[in-house]
Order: C-alpha cells, then structure tokens, then sequence
C-alpha cells in the first residue's frame, strides 16, 4: 500500500493527471496521527495515532486533564452563549435567529470538535467523559451537516444576501479558512472514532471548492492560510491527489491578477504568490505560520526542493531575527504582524496564542521531515512558554495576547469576540500525546519528555513498547524501557535538548558515549534491543541566565532566566514591596532551585539576589549623563521567578521576562584591565 | 490700554458677558510677537516683534536663509503642482478643475503664507526677496479670499455634494485645523506688514464659527486642536473676547454627547472632555501638543489655576515618560500617537515633525505664562534635533517620521500627500527670531544664544539694545553687549542650560557669582545697567554619553552621546567597514572634539574608542546563554558621530542615536569588589 500511495502521489504531480482518478484503498483510521505521514515519502519520520500513547500522571497530564474537564465544557457553553451553532441552525430552520458574531466563528466550532475529537482518541479520557464528548460532537456535527447546502457550500456568513459575494473577497472573508478547520475537524474525529459523519460533509465541501476552481475555472486563493494543511491532510486522509494539486495551485500564487490583490494583501496574507518565492516572514504571524506549515506538508508528499529551500530560509529567518524567546510570534498588535528584524518588543509584543500554536505546529512537521532535533527545540520552547500560557491554570481563562512585559493589565478572559485562540490551544493540548513519539526507517524517536508509554510497532511490524518515566520538565533525568515483541536491531533516538549543556546515557547500566551527539542534536542508540532494556537519560538542568542578540534593542542588556525548556518570569506579586521595574538582575548570582507544590499548581520557582534601584526609577529623570545615573545606589533584593507559563493566574500584576542586569555592578564599570591591554594606554589603535 | 485688555478679558470670563461686545482700541501691528502677550497678565514673559531682532551669521541665520531661499520657493511649487491652490481657484471659478489632494491642503498653503510672512517681517531677508515674497502672498490671498462664501466659510474640501456634511465629522473633517491655520497665517501677515488682506477673510470665517455655534447652537469641537491656539491669538489681536469665550467652550467638551463621540475619539483627538481632567498623554501627538499649547495661551489670559495644574501634570508626564532625547514626540506610527509610559522605541519611533514643532510652540509658551528655564530646555533640545531634522541641509527634502534608528531606509522626500510637516517647519524656522529675546517686568530674558542684536524697550519704555557674539551651539562661550538708553536699573536673565554642568559668568570683566543659579535656571543679573556693559558666559560643553531611565526599555543599556543642545547619532557611512549593529560605545572612553566645516554645511563631529564585534551579530543566535555572550570578543574600533539633526543628508545609510554599551568590558563583568561587601559573601541578604 505505501508503494501504492507513493507512486501515486509523484505520478499524479509528475504528469497532472486529471484530478478524480480512482481512489486507492483507503488506510484504517486507527493507524493515523494527528498528521498521517507513513506514506510521505519525504518525512523521515512517522507519527504515532493518540491511542498508541498512553499519559501518565505529569505536566501535561495535567494541562490535558483540565483542558477535557474545565476547557471543552465552558468553552461549548460559551459558543452555544454567543450563537455560534445557532448560525448554523438557522440555516437549516432549526432555530430561527439571526447570524450573530463576526466572518469566522464557525471555524471556531471546528477548532473545538477537533479538539473534542483528539480527546476521544485518548486513552486517559474517562469513558463517561467520552461518551459525553461523543454525544455532544454529533449534535454539532447533526447541525453543521444540516446546514450544508446540496452543492456542497457550508458556511454561515455567505448566506442570503451575502451569498453573491462568495469566494469574492478572500483576504478577508474566511471562508477557506474555516473550510480547513472544517476539514481538520473531521479528520479528528474520523481518526478519533472511525466515524465519517462529518468527513464526508468536508468531503463535499473542499471537492465544490477543488471542482470549480482553479486556473481554468474561478480563481481562488486562501486569503487566511490554513487550507493548504488542511487539503494535505485530506489526501493522506483519502489518497486522492486532487487535494494535493489544489495545494500546488494555492501556493502558485498565479490568480493575483485575476482576483485583483494589492501587494499589501500580498503582504498581510503570506499568500498570492509563488510561495518558493518568499524569502522572508511578513505580515499577519498566524497566516504566515499556518502556510510555511502547510507548505511543509506539501514539501513532505512532494519532495519539492524549492519549498525545502524556501522553508530554511523562512525557519532561519524565524529564529534568528523575528521570535520571542517564548517561542512567541508576533511583534505589533497592529496587523497582528511580524516587525522588522530583531523588533521583539516585551511590552508591545502581540505573540498571539495561535500564532504560538502554529509555531509548535510547523516545527512539529519539519522534525517530521528532516529529523533534526533544532526543530523540536523550538517546537518545546513554543509549547511550554509562548502556548502553553494561552491557557489559564483553571483551564476557563486564556491570552490572546501574550507579551513579555505587562504593566499590571489583565490579560486574561474566558472569551474574545474573535475567539480564535481558546478552541486553538484546546486542540493542542488534546493532541499532544500524538507529538511525543515517532518511528522512523531505522527505529524511534523520543521527541518530548513525560511520563510515558508508547505502545505500537517499528517499521518492519515489530510490536515495540517504550516506557518513559520522568518528572520533566522540572527535573531533567529521564528513565525509559525498551520492549521489543522480540529482540531487535533498531536505534532509539532521544532528543538532547539545546538547553542542556550536557547530557549523559546509560543502558542497562553501562555509559553510553555521547561523543557524536551535541546539544541541540538526537543522540542515537543502535543496538540489538532486548525486552526490558533500560535507558537512562541525565540531561543538566540548571538555572540559565540568557540574554538577546544585542540587536534586539528592547531586550539589550537584559537577562531572561531558563530553567530546562521553561522560560521564567517575575510577577511583581512575589516581589516584596519594590515595584517591578526597580529590580535588576546580578549576572553572577546563583540562582536557587524551590520546589512549591503549593503554588500555581505546583511548579519550580527560582530565586536570585539581585538589586533594586535605591531612590524608585518612577521618580528619575527620563534622561540623563551616564556619570550621573551611574553613581546611583542600590540595595540587595530578592528576585522570585515563576515559570512564564503560569503568569496571570493570581491577581492582574506587573509581569517581565527580560530582567535589566544591574549596572552599578558591572555594566558601566571602568574597563577590565584586560579590555584596556585590547585597546592601548592611550585608547586608539 | 493693559489695563483695559486684562481687566475686559476677566470680566467678560467671570460674568460670561456675550459675545460681540464693543471692541477695545487694537494695538500696533509693529508691536506684536509672533505670539503677543503683552496684555497677558499670566505670562511673566512678554514677546518681541521679529522685526526687533537682528540675527547674525551662525547656525540659525543658515537654516533660515535655506528656508528663505529654497524652501519657500520649492514648496511653493510643489503646492501649485498638487493642486492646493487650484483647490481654491475652482471655487471662485478662476480654474475649471476637480479638486485635489486630502481633506487638509487648505492647511499647507496656510502655513507656507504664515512661513512667507514671518521672512517678510525678517531683517535678514532681502529686498528683492521680500518684494518677491509679499506678491506671491497678496496672489494667494486673492485665490483664497474670491473662494470665501459670503457666510465666511472657507474650506476647499467640504462644498458642493459634501457641503452638508460641514462641522459635522470633526474628529476627521480638518475643517477647525484648517481655520486655525487660517488665523495664524493671516495674523502672522497681519503682523510683518499691517496689511488685513488675509486677516479680515479670516476674521469672517471666525466669527461665521463662533456665531453660529455654541451650547445653545450647533454643537462644535475640534477634532484636531490647533484652532484653540488661533482663537486665543485672534483675541490677543483684535481684543474681542468673543474668541477666548469660545476657547473655552472647546475645551469645555460639553459636546460629547450632542456630537456623538466614542470614548476613542476623546483619547485620539485629545479633545471632546473638559481638558482640566486630563491627567496624561495620549492618543495623536500632534494634536494633543497643539492642544496643551491653546490651552496655555488660554491660561496665559485667563489665570484659570485648573488649567495651569493639568499643563504641569502633563508637562511632567512628557518629560519623565513620552519624550524621546531629541525632543522627538509620538511614539507608533498606528494613530501617530503616545505609547504607554516609556514606551520609546528607537527604529520604530514616529516622532513627526510637527510634533517636534508643537513641543517647541508648546515650550515657547510655557516659557512665556511662567519664566521657569526648564521649559527653555525642551524648547532647545526640540529645535536643534528633532525639529530640525524635520528639514534637510538642502532646504527642499523633509522627514516625516524622525526615528532614532534606521535600517537604512530613504527618509527624506521633498513631498509628502500628507505634506504638514514641511511647511510646518518652514514657519517654524521663519519665526525664530521671536524666540530668542523676551521682556519681563523687570528686565529682559535671553532664551536662545546666537549672534543677533535685539532692538527693543523694557517695559517702562527704556530704550534697549542687546548684542549677542557667540559660535553656539559648536561653542558654549557667548558675550553680551548691553546698551540701555539710560543708565537702567534692571535684571538680565541668562539661561543656563541643564546640559551645561557649570556656567561661569563676568560683568564687565568682574566674576559674578552664579550660586543662586544652577542648571536648568536662569541666571538673574540685577544691577543698574550702562550703556556697552559687557556680559561674558561660559557654559561648559563637553560631549556627554546620556543614559535613558532604565524603564526605557528600547534604550537601556545604550548611550546616547549629546554636546551642549546636540544630540549626535552614527551613520553608517562614516564608521568604515563594521555594520552599525556590530560597534559600540564604551562609556570611559574620551570623546574628542574635530571641527568639519566641509561636512553637512559645517559640523563639529565627536569621534569615541568603541569597540566592534568580532563575529558579525548577524550570524549570531537570537538568544544564547549569557555565558557564552559574555565571552565573544570585541576589537578596537574608532566611531564616529555626526549632529543627529543632519542625519540623512548624504546616502540612505543606518543610522543611529542609542549605541549599545559595550558588555565584554564591563556589563556582564563579576560584581566588584564593593558591590560583594554590600551583598555579603554568601550573597543572601
């Protein structure tokens, strides 16, 4: 079968067959991630489904837990409270109302099936919380598919009067978008459950899209990328390659002429042109991130060089000059956009949740490509910082955006009027178990840290079970066992993370050399692996004082403290009296390690001695000589960090992560008598 | 007649007597400053009439002739080509055209006759420019005055099919701005020849407004305050206090209601809200500027302490939080508007030039109602930088955004569609020479050094004659030769700047003690007066690296170096092969001083040790442990700075003012040997 589908796939690209050819036999449902790659040709490593991973108790058990039990409840309560099922109901003369909320809120109905759907899949959802989930999904999917008109077209908006403006006025109107949160909906509930009720609306609805557009028919193209992730998943889904040459045209950008875009909505939309012809991030964050990610896909079925290209020069772009340290994106609130190179603002940062999502979504699928472990490291610093804290500790209250910096503003509420973040971050969180283990050619990869067991097969069929028990990530040792049905030779491949300077291995007891590994890479272990073959892992995990390219003007010589794959910060709630912006950070403080199950939820605190400024900065000039603000005092304070995740869940308070160092201890000291040797007595060269 | 003036304006405030009431006898044209107070009984400081005051060679007399002789003439032109004054001639049917341009050009040829009108009354303008000047003047006044309704109103934009749309979309209708440039330009022509050619038009259109709205009429609020600072100047010119009342009435904001205004325009118009409650900035820059300096011209008649309150919090707030160091104002190009406190990003920066421009009008005023020499300060430190870099060194290409820091992007365009700004300076540097002298009760006040001779009276009508020789601001040493017609008993004040550390002062080649000065005050000189006394200053300028306050987050870190009222800035241009990114500043390193008179129309340039990055920071990690940043090496590397006003004079090139201090000799250093005893050993408080 995959020789099937590979053969396939290249043809039909190779020679553009004539879309609706015969479908290959389509794959069980039950073998498929949360995106299906064993038949990618170009992904070097294949997903696992959900039910092939069980999650024990930890951090994202945790998160998972209050996401099922608190998230999905209030959030269903809340769109049924601002009309959302109803626009479609009314379509359909089951209520009659009118339309209510803004161009997208049905896509926001997706977003959460999908991710009710990744809950049902799970094995640590309880059956009566499925079963209530179960029951709850095919309402809504009773709803939407009754709302569905016999062409095929299915959306609340474009309706009535409305209806002679349909897939006229993309770059704002949505409709391609919420057709691919329709899309990713049915296929998680289809992977979930088997069930087609809702594939097959999809189904209909992306074929009347594929049938009557297209270079010879009406132009299309996706005014909010998310389609082409979308269309790739429906091919893997059904094998039928029209989806992936719909894809092909999407990002061929050829109908800018045809549908009149400015070179603005270029710009804004990361669509409307040739997509290998980017050659960096620009406008709307969660645009651009949701097309690289589709375009990543597409490279996976295509083996297209030129988006492989495009891709590094777009992920290089991303993370050497437009990522907050979160894993963040997003610098003005103003188009929701990239800035410039290296504008990161803390304060004014937009790093929308979704835009976070996103980036955990993109760098989960070029890991998948390529195998390299620098794309799980980012994938980990989005998931842990820049998403994770999209979601309150309660499960009821999310960011849309989420800055490095507040002045005390409350960040959080339990719903936005473009709701697009809390369904999106629910369906992360429900999805994860489907990120933390992959198979490749020669064996498997650890790419995430938990408590853990995988239960599935290598490539060749051998049944394969991993056990993983750790307290990551608030402790770096890692303990796994490898039970293969029978022994085998295969390689485990455990993430060494870029944070952790060094790492240590043993099996069964005995060191295994990392020489040929460094940080940032997978430490490879080949052998023949025998059942109950233990692995130990030991990855440092201290207290990291990091600062920014000095670029990066806001964050310039600042300090933002890393634990392991968290990002800390300080609230000034657990500052004592000073007011925050008095603090700074002594460099060469040691910070202290405090376990408080009591707080937040329970999470590792870091304390450090720093300074506070003497007379409040509140009170100082704006601007002054450097002589005169040097000579300033400032007196011992203690610095308590909590993990930037867990910020905005007390009482709205000043937050920051990048800690100004001190500079009456160092930062405008004379120079080092070493600095004046560089230079000369006399200061010229 | 003071006392007729003070005692009507009073009156008429406190039993709100109506308007139109008989007019007090007008003052001489001859006598009048560019604004006139000398009937305020709230300003300390009375103007001197422009015609009083010769300015010799220096800094300023070049600025201005450039402006005389090709700015004027060039922007002229360019107002032709773009239909500004077609716009009136097809009203009065001279011109069979469409209108042309946004709905504010009435406003720019405003300005350009107020600039014209001020070099009219200009010793320094010649003859033939003069004759020039005054013909194209009288020419555009009859375009403007045949496009007058018989009604009085005069607006280009607003006729025909929108015609009723009048006064009825103010917070983006222009119409009061327009007005209000129409009673400046008028006035100021009014005041360089006596003639009402411009003045009665714009009379008609004033009283058209004041008569036909009110609390008890069609309800009026300016949605772009500028027209505050007219009306108050138009009752300081004819005396009729109808135009204070209605002052009044607009920043009464008693029209929100009637006018149907949302919370975000009262924010982004900085009007439509009883002003006195105002407690911060926000919102546009310009016309919140514009509208602090109506409404101290309004306190400057009236006393009202409610408003002088609201001006100091104000004042306070730009000064200590919204300010940039070159006088610049106006944080995000989004709304041209404040940011949050402290929110001053560099490169991003807007920092229009007329905000620049308001800050000076605003200073100049503040100045005036209170003699305090820290609005001196502001007034400076925004002329010479940030204003003044609104303006090319050739006079014919402007900058609308001044940012303090570019990528290399072109700043300068001698036309903007929205071309404010460059007539905005014009009229700027055209009434200069009323800045720099001031007439208190007891004496007289220099507010600027230059060379110039003031020719003008103390207040008894003591003839007097103040000579200025000075190459400031490339020198802080200036002399002053004062000639009363009489021996005089009274008080010289000279400002002392904050930049200048120390001042010392002679009198006839006698020290006199500065110690009941210090800097940022002026210093009183009380004595009786002969004829060629003799006044030696020496203020101490060395270039001095500036810190902003830490909670500037863009900035911290950085220096800024400034020499006397210059703030200087790198160009790329100038540094040799390092990329701006790569060098920066060490804070111990000793300036020193070269004089260029071939570049940028004659400079001194500072040129400082710094050091340069041995790997380009644009190959290193966005983000990397402090450690490993901590030990990268730095080379020797000599920078060179220019006047940040002449940025931008030569190719696009990066450019700017905040260099980041060098952190290999010192930031990150371990804390010294004084900061451990403080902390103690254990570093645990």
């Amino acid at each position: 079968m995959k020789h099937v589908f590979a053969t396939l796939a290249i043809t039909t690209l190779g020679l553009c067959a004539a879309p609706g050819s015969a479908q290959p036999p389509q794959p069980d449902w039950r073998s498929q991630g949360i995106i299906y790659l064993d038949h990618s040709l170009n992904a070097r490593l294949h997903t696992v489904p959900i039910q092939a991973v069980h999650l024990g108790d930890g951090f994202w058990a945790n998160r998972r837990w209050v996401t099922t039990e608190h998230s999905l409840p209030t959030m269903l309560e809340l769109l049924e409270e601002h009309g959302v099922m109803d626009n479609f109901r009314r379509l359909s003369g089951r209520k009659n109302v009118a339309r209510r909320g803004p161009v997208y809120t049905d896509s926001d109905a997706y977003k959460w099936i999908e991710a009710a759907s990744w809950a049902l899949a799970s094995n640590e959802t309880t059956d009566a919380d499925k079963q209530k989930l179960r029951q709850q999904i095919e309402s809504m999917i009773s709803d939407i598919a009754a709302a569905q008109e016999p062409s095929g077209y299915l959306n609340t908006y474009y309706v009535g009067d409305k209806a002679h403006l349909r897939f006229t006025e993309l770059v704002r109107s949505h409709e391609d978008y919420c057709l691919g949160h329709l899309i990713q909906a049915a296929i998680a509930y289809y992977r979930a459950t088997g069930s087609r009720a809702l594939l097959d609306p999809a189904i209909k609805f992306a074929d009347y899209v594929v049938d009557n557009f297209g270079p010879t028919k009406r132009p299309f193209m996706t005014g909010h990328p998310e389609l082409e992730m979308a269309l790739v998943e429906l091919y893997r889904t059904t094998g039928d390659s029209k989806y992936l040459e719909f894809v092909r045209y999407l990002f061929s950008g050829v109908e800018r002429d045809r549908m009149k875009w400015k070179e603005s909505d270029v710009r804004y939309t990361f669509s409307g042109r040739q997509f290998t012809t980017r050659t960096e991030f620009e406008g709307h964050a969660v645009r651009a991130l949701y097309a690289v990610s589709g375009a990543t896909d597409y490279f996976a079925e295509t083996g297209d060089p030129a988006y492989k290209r495009t891709l590094d020069l777009l992920w290089t772009d991303l993370t050497m000059r437009k990522m907050y340290i979160t894993g963040g994106v997003g610098s003005r609130s103003s188009g929701e956009s990239f800035g410039e190179p290296y504008e990161l603002p803390s304060e004014q940062a937009y790093a929308e949740t979704c835009a976070a999502v996103a980036n955990v979504m993109w760098n989960f699928r070029m890991l998948a490509v390529t195998g390299d472990a620098k794309y799980g490291d980012v994938l980990e610093k989005a998931l842990y910082n820049g998403a994770n804290s999209g979601m309150s500790l309660s499960g009821t209250m999310y960011c849309y955006r989420n800055p490095l910096a507040t002045n005390g503003e409350k960040l959080r509420s339990p719903w936005y009027d473009t709701t697009c973040c809390p369904p999106n971050i629910e369906r992360l969180f429900e999805s994860l178990p489907g990120y933390f283990y992959a198979i490749s050619r020669d064996g498997v990869f650890v790419n995430l840290y938990h408590n853990s067991e995988l239960n599935w097969h290598l490539e060749d069929g051998t049944g394969l079970k991993l056990a993983q028990t750790t307290s990551y990530p608030w402790s770096g040792d890692i303990h796994l066992t490898v039970t293969p049905d029978h022994a085998s030779d295969f390689t485990v491949y455990l993430r060494w993370p870029s944070w952790a300077p060094a790492a240590s291995v043993q099996v069964n007891g005995q060191p295994f050399s990392t020489a040929n590994s460094h940080p940032g890479s997978f430490i490879a272990i080949s052998r023949m692996w025998n059942k109950g073959d233990a692995i130990s892992l030991s990855l440092t995990m201290q207290p990291t004082p990091m600062v920014s390219n000095p670029r990066v003007a806001d964050t310039y010589g600042r300090i933002a403290l890393q634990r392991g794959p968290l990002v800390y910060a300080l609230e000034q709630i657990d500052q004592g009296g000073s007011p925050l912006y008095d603090l700074f950070y002594r460099v060469n403080s040691t910070p202290a390690i405090e376990q408080r199950k009591d707080l937040l939820g329970g999470v590792v605190i870091l304390k450090v001695n720093g300074a506070a400024a003497e007379k409040s900065l509140g009170d100082e000039p704006l601007y002054e000589p450097w002589a005169v603000a040097a000579a300033r005092g400032k007196r011992p304070a203690m610095l308590t960090f909590i993990p930037y995740y867990a910020m905005g869940n007390r009482e709205p308070t000043p937050m920051e992560v990048w800690v100004p160092a001190s500079r009456a201890e160092g930062q405008y000291l004379p120079p080092s008598a070493t600095a004046e040797r560089r230079f000369g007595p006399s200061g010229t060269r």
